[in-house]
């Protein structure tokens, strides 16, 4: 099963949503709208929308308020990419040319602005002062993550707890604050938002973690680029972090990890993610994307059972199998 | 006299908006708080808070409501900056290291996107939406203007609409909306609000003018840099169009614009700035921004006769005088 079956009963809104995002970008001003509407076209699972959707049928389901909410979230995820992407150096993403590579980094500074303001402006549309603060405290949230990421980068030392909160801020807060302000906008307890919030930050750490591991065990095509793409550029993901644990290898990947860092990420990453795979890295960080998972699934119980809590739920195993 | 004496009546006030600046920014993660304190530090003349401060007199003044108001704006402007300095490669400002030199480009993007984070958190200390719709749409411009400097680059074609449209949205906008929010904090009413937001529309479209005409007639100790500055960077400012007007100047200075964009502005620009200063470029300009004071203070006629209508005044007069 795909993603997108799971979707398939809100096809016609998540269209509907689509051409918001392109009707929230609009401006007369062409680089900004022509870099913002490449960003958009490069496309993306849209699961904030989907979570901020499924989020609001927990109160008053009304579309008009939700789309508001699910257009904001996915333009602050889009401004994040285009500012990571020229923190990178990145030239392409999702097999697409980056903003920064099409036009140029001065031009993905300010499209990343742009989308963040416009993100703001969206959320205005709807009376809710909460909106704004629970959105603003998680962007300084990814902030501070992106840049833990940068401090960590090539460090053998750090410890699980640096990981976990890292990928906390810099991709579950966002799906959490998903799950969360739709059912904000369309007015459910707050004993329901906080359910959805956590829900949705469980979710989100096994969908890093996937992510992580994908990277270092994915094909060349499934990845859209060869693996290890985080080795060269010095993140050290959970796997790694566990396979350091073994101490019959953890001399030999540090020593890995500091040529590659001495050839600044230009250089071959074979050994280390034999040595990894070879470890029982994997699995570990699989065990604890399943803990996760099952935690997202306590996280549902006590919530009315409506369709869109199932819906959930089989998001939520859908994240958490295993593709690899 | 200097503006600081105008503000003297509100110094007690701006050093409490300093210290809240001071906790506004603060994290307990390292790099960002201390990125962020060194772009604090370096000053600024806090002409914002001030106008904010100023404009919530027209309503029931309270420090606690103002100055949320004070601090976003501040923060936002800041924001603006540390992002500005990426793009310009700029090495110093107002004499200090930029956070790019003392840190790195990736420091001082994420520094403002933490700072713009910020500035939308405290915002959200106040119960008002309108305050989020009226800065989001200014950022949304603040972009743009960015943008359009850029776009417009080395052109000698350009228009004086063009470069009034810029400077509008490049600083105009957010000291119009200072006045006005501090108005709309303290209940003002629509009328006062939207007068004052005139007055600072007008008042920033001068300072504006003013600093691109000093940018070329100021001595390297004025300016903390040599003279040329914008000229180098292939920002054309308004006495730059006013003397392409003049047929006699407009073939020379357009092959030294030439010049200069091939050197990619590392090229001595005295030629250029004295064709312009012997041209009726600086006159003219200096003639607009007295037309800008004049409608400035004719923005304020209509509104309460209080002491912060008085300081508005004489802000602008100050700000309206020649110093060449």
């Amino acid at each position: 099963m795909k993603l997108t079956d799971i979707y398939s009963r809100k096809k016609k809104e998540i269209d509907y949503i689509e051409k918001q995002l392109e009707v929230a970008i609009r401006t007369d001003y062409p680089i900004l709208y022509d870099a913002s509407l490449h960003l958009l076209r490069a496309g993306g699972k849209r699961i904030r929308p989907v979570f901020v959707m499924l989020g609001g049928e927990f109160g008053t389901y009304d579309i008009s308020k939700i789309q508001h909410v699910a257009v904001s979230l996915e333009l602050i995820h889009m401004a994040s990419l285009v500012h990571d992407d020229v923190i990178d150096d990145a030239k392409t993403r999702r097999g697409q040319l980056t903003v920064r590579t099409k036009w140029d980094n001065r031009v993905a500074m300010y499209t990343g602005d742009y989308i963040i303001s416009k993100a703001l402006l969206e959320l205005t549309n709807l009376n809710i002062t909460s909106l704004h603060r629970v959105m603003s405290k998680a962007m300084v949230e990814v902030c501070i993550g992106e840049m833990e990421q940068i401090r960590f980068f090539y460090n053998a030392d750090q410890r699980l707890r640096d990981y976990l909160l890292r990928i906390k801020r810099k991709t579950a807060l966002l799906l959490a604050v998903s799950c969360q302000l739709g059912a904000v906008a369309t007015g459910a307890s707050e004993y329901v938002s906080r359910k959805l919030y956590d829900f949705g930050y469980y979710v989100g750490m096994t969908f890093q973690i996937r992510d992580d591991i994908l990277d270092l065990c994915g094909t060349e095509k499934e990845l859209g680029k060869s693996p290890g793409s985080d080795l060269k550029q010095g993140n050290i993901t959970l796997p790694v972090i566990y396979a350091l644990q073994n101490p019959e290898l953890n001399l030999s990947i540090r020593e890995e990890l500091k040529r590659i860092q001495a050839a600044d990420g230009q250089t071959d990453v074979t050994k280390v993610i034999e040595m990894v795979r070879n470890s029982d890295g994997i699995d570990r960080a699989d065990q604890l994307a399943q803990r996760y998972i099952a935690k997202a699934i306590a996280a549902l119980e006590g919530l009315p059972d409506i369709l869109a809590k199932r819906e959930l739920e089989q998001i939520a195993r859908f994240i958490g199998e295993r593709s690899y």
